[in-house]
């Protein structure tokens, strides 16, 4: 069945293979009139671009975005917004050996089982390139809720067991780390900690936080389509992410009530503020107005130089070394295909709330909001 | 907009508030032929009533389903199966107060903002009560599922600091004791703590564990559908739900690339097989034939009757103290909400993954799978 | 797979069978802050209930609609509608015989062959009774549209050849006959043929025209989602209907497009005008400002006491005459439903435009029109 | 709002405008291992490819597909078909002057209303050339159907008052002359009026006839989801389509019961069958098993060189003579679109039909159909 689309109103489409001709995404329901030019997309892929640091695979892509349709004389015009990444550095001999044998860690089983065919070259649409579509689409979207004010940002949380440290914590170190992460001392033990792995032929997971800032009070919805759901299913989505927790997450489960709940307080101007901020932002699946704070599991890099135990596609035990050009971590990468996850839902239902009440449905179409069949308020 | 739907081809919508006339659900694209009747369905509801230990709400609720279509002659006819259950204990003037000020930890205040207008009494649209559908749709997803071979068992697997020792763990435990653990000397410490905590006028979170048994492989999606994804949404959709994790979950994120691979090996006689499960039974979001286990962090109840600092509709401070009947941890109830949601997940991706394959879809309607256009195999 | 689902936004689901113990609706989607009580509904409702005239079925059903979620204090909360008709004279027994003999245009064998079990009694799901919740969902769309100043009106365009003449049209008059045509002289003659026909143990066919005013211009989407596609969906899911047209419809295909073409003038106050309305009121998908104008064909009832050929459930060959209380044409209880389907795709399409413009939807949230990121115009 | 994406399992979505750098289309859900090359895919678009007689555009334009993804060794995969078709003859210097002018019978007006911007080249996003990835989508369908036995057949039905006359019809003359007549003499005589009314400087409307034989009963859903309402939308979503009637169509509306009707009979090695087909091959959404044939009504290209009467984008009464290379009539090129929008939605009902029985799905995943939770039958 189709499962490449996600989102209702702001609606993503993305297509494409590892090894394909290129790799694409089409965004259906950008409103009309955004300012969008190929450099705004491309700045987000450039952040997921391999080949930028020892951390990441060799493959040498430049990545490049073309916009096919949807934008004219620098607008977005209402219309789908059709992006193309074409694929260069295509080396599909490494994967030819692949071809019969199942690497653990990866699709390639449960894929064979589920289609009885299969593009095994790079993983093909399991490849963690279909993330470049996400990436691109994201980017829209993140322009699209800069212009509303919202803002989103991810960063690497920790590195195996290298976590960022609250006292230590500069947004602004992010940029100047390889690992994307905003303490710079940690930063730096965990490369250790990398290169150390890198050299026993491992690879290491960790964890990826996001911060959506700006996000106005009702966005989501209250029972499946509650914002955090709908976040959960958007970030589960991309490839080696096995957690997701919004706030407190998995903490809130060993806390007590009185230590969970955050109290309302009167805040400046804009009226109700939490003390604290424990439920991320999200109250009954609803945006409360303070930040959304979610996190993500990303599980190590399946692929790794050590031998490992398999079967062939004829179901014959064998072992593995995987070849090629790897990441020895997926998070670094990752952080950007995070926010663009986060970027998409959060337009889908921001645009998706525009409809909830008549007081303002009445405002927006221009009619009078007295008498007959309107709030009285 | 509407967001009270879920699923695809196996389509739930729930509908009712706490203290409104009755609460039910309407259950779209049940097969026709499967046998079922109203015990089938009370038998889950029974599991999540209320007013059954000391450690849940007092309300007195029968919660008796009645089936009102859909089902002919002790067969569902693939018509879509409508449920009802009346609300009888609705004191709704313990609610009286809770018009005007917010509830910490509650979706009082979001729910304001959003709609404007809301229906105070007992939570209303956003209690716990709004479960009471999906856990008789998941009844139905749950024959549905048995038919097949699959079942679905989720139990509580942490109350607060008190975690189910895997030496002790013992399924049949679980329907042994008020919180639904499967670990009887863990069961009663944990029994001991809430009533600790109750008597602190505090609340308590905790997680619970599932297991989803007979999964052929190929279930789910590559890219957004991904199984995983999709549980995620539908268990984070459950009110209290803070995180959700899959296999190792957060604890891949700690591991290295060769401890969380899952090699694979020859099985008995169904092929290939994983050496462990690491991975929770889902590879690229598609199932792998293993068995399928997640978890999900519950919150504690927010509902507590110690003093609060809040506001109120008007934005003045106040302080509130939640009277009422509440239960001191929402995790014993909701372990069949959560089999409930896996259940209807997994039933709605089962159906999507029949249209996956040209030789399955050409047996399926009888056509011979030789020659022009079709699979050489 | 579920088909009782209609709508993206405002969403609707049915469900219910004609001899089931009830018929219903879920209505999700519904802005909050809309007045509502049950009286408007059943204004709706007694427009097609049966038993009116010597012209419809003497069925006795109140068809009382009663309203289970959603509206709290007189106003939608902006939670799923739930509401429920319930059956109360079914008198299965005169369908024993129905349940091994395929009556002539009807769905029992096209039902049979897709499910393999079927609720004989009544046309089960198939019966036009399943409109009964359509109606319910259309009434609370009616009066939504009603507040934004849009009126949606049906009548009976033609009865077998008897067609309203221009001349002697008025609208007025649609209430005052049995048929609810807007011509007194022509629904007097339509009348006396309709006798003559059940004289004869035959059934009637017919036409509705239903007429949108008030539709803002810039309604629907110009590809697959056009409002014409999505009318011409809605209005076809009626049982009974076999053809659907809008403006000149299939006359348009015999003009010239110097004949077909609306001209633009200057309008009073709003701006652009179309001098005629060939169009229907919508130019590539999207409403232009004018009246929406299309037609509905209805067969004749497939239900005669004539004797017909047809054969048994085990595929042997005989003869049925049809007994039961049966209309002896469709057309005038339908009328209602065609309001109904109408005003359920316009509110839908109505809220789905709000997220189409930047500029709309940076005033709906508040912020700067002017600067990065948005409008100059 | 998302306007570009058509089905449920079998999800196509289309993208690009009319003098943008390319036309496209994804379709999702395709099954795997269809055979499937891009000469099958541009045996389709040639058919509705610009230049090829007297009443069609002399735009010059290949319509050469390209497919991007999707398709490996010569088979599909069951990941999204992404296919490109590039614009290369974009002569838009003739369409400067229509920025501001509204183009009667075009979305211009409409569309400004609703995005406020447009790419007012060659009618942009609402360009007949939209169409190529409805094709291009479509013919994949036409090959899925194909391997299971079913065929799409559209054809000119009648052009301005010719009509083909039953005496006279042979398919096979539908490819021997330029309007995909199946009717020599009638042809001949619509050929003559075509270049009649091109001397007028006016166009042409007509009806294209589509048949789908060998559909399976069975197919569709009873409610809102009925196969002829889903061919419905799909049909009248084509730009210039203003009727659509499945079978005897707005004729049933003054037929008899007694007439209309069509009685069963015992078929030769199938079982039932219908004697007549006034239904057009559906019941009550379902399909019969006997041919669907329906109609589509064509509005006359609204683009004529006459001079009509208009207003400019700031409302001001203006007079306009619309030159460029356009069709005088749709409906010849239009065929190969109405066959592409059949078969696109019944390939998405055959796939959704698969989950409508407990039999067939226990059957499908290999489980023993007797005992526990099975049909007995």
């Amino acid at each position: 069945m189709a499962g490449s689309t996600l989102g209702t109103i702001w609606k993503v489409t993305t297509w494409g293979e590892s090894h394909g001709k290129a790799i694409g995404v089409v965004l259906d329901g950008c409103p009309a009139g955004l300012k969008l030019e190929e450099a705004d997309i491309q700045e987000y892929l450039d952040r997921r671009k391999p080949g930028q640091s020892k951390f990441t695979t060799k493959r040498q892509e430049a990545d490049q975005v073309e916009i096919l349709s949807g934008v004219f004389e620098g607008k977005t015009t209402g219309t789908p917004i059709s992006m193309v990444i074409w694929n260069t550095d295509q080396r599909s001999r490494d994967y030819g050996n692949l071809m019969e044998v199942y690497r653990p860690g990866h699709a390639d089983f449960s894929f064979d089982e589920k289609y009885g065919i299969r593009d095994y070259r790079g993983g093909g649409r399991s490849s963690g390139r279909e993330t470049i579509g996400r990436v691109a689409a994201g980017a829209v979207a993140a322009c699209f809720l800069k212009s509303l004010g919202i803002t989103v940002t991810a960063y690497t949380r920790s590195v195996g067991p290298y976590e960022v440290k609250a006292e230590q914590f500069s947004i602004k170190e992010r940029d100047n780390n390889q690992l994307f992460m905003p303490d710079k001392e940690t930063a730096a033990l965990a490369c250790e900690y990398l290169e150390e792995m890198m050299g026993k032929l491992d690879s290491v997971g960790g964890v990826v936080e996001c911060v959506i800032d700006g996000v106005p009070a009702g966005i989501g919805d209250p029972v499946f389509d509650k914002y955090d759901a709908a976040l959960a299913k958007a970030v589960m989505s991309i490839g080696a992410v096995k957690g997701f927790e919004i706030g407190d997450g998995f903490g809130a489960a060993r806390a007590l009530g009185s230590q969970n709940n955050d109290g309302f307080c009167k805040g400046l101007n804009k009226g109700v503020e939490k003390i604290t901020n424990h439920a991320g932002g999200i109250l009954g699946g609803i945006s409360d107005g303070s930040q959304v704070v979610f996190r993500a599991a990303f599980k190590p890099t399946p692929s790794v130089a050590q031998s490992q135990k398999t079967v062939t596609r004829l179901g014959e035990e064998t072992e593995i070394q995987i070849k090629g050009r790897h990441d020895p971590i997926v998070v670094p990468r990752a952080v950007v295909v995070v926010e663009a996850m986060a970027a998409l839902t959060t337009a889908d239902l921001l645009l998706a709330n525009m409809a909830s009440r008549m007081d303002r449905i009445l405002t927006f179409y221009g009619r009078q909001t007295e008498g007959e069949g309107s709030l009285e308020t």
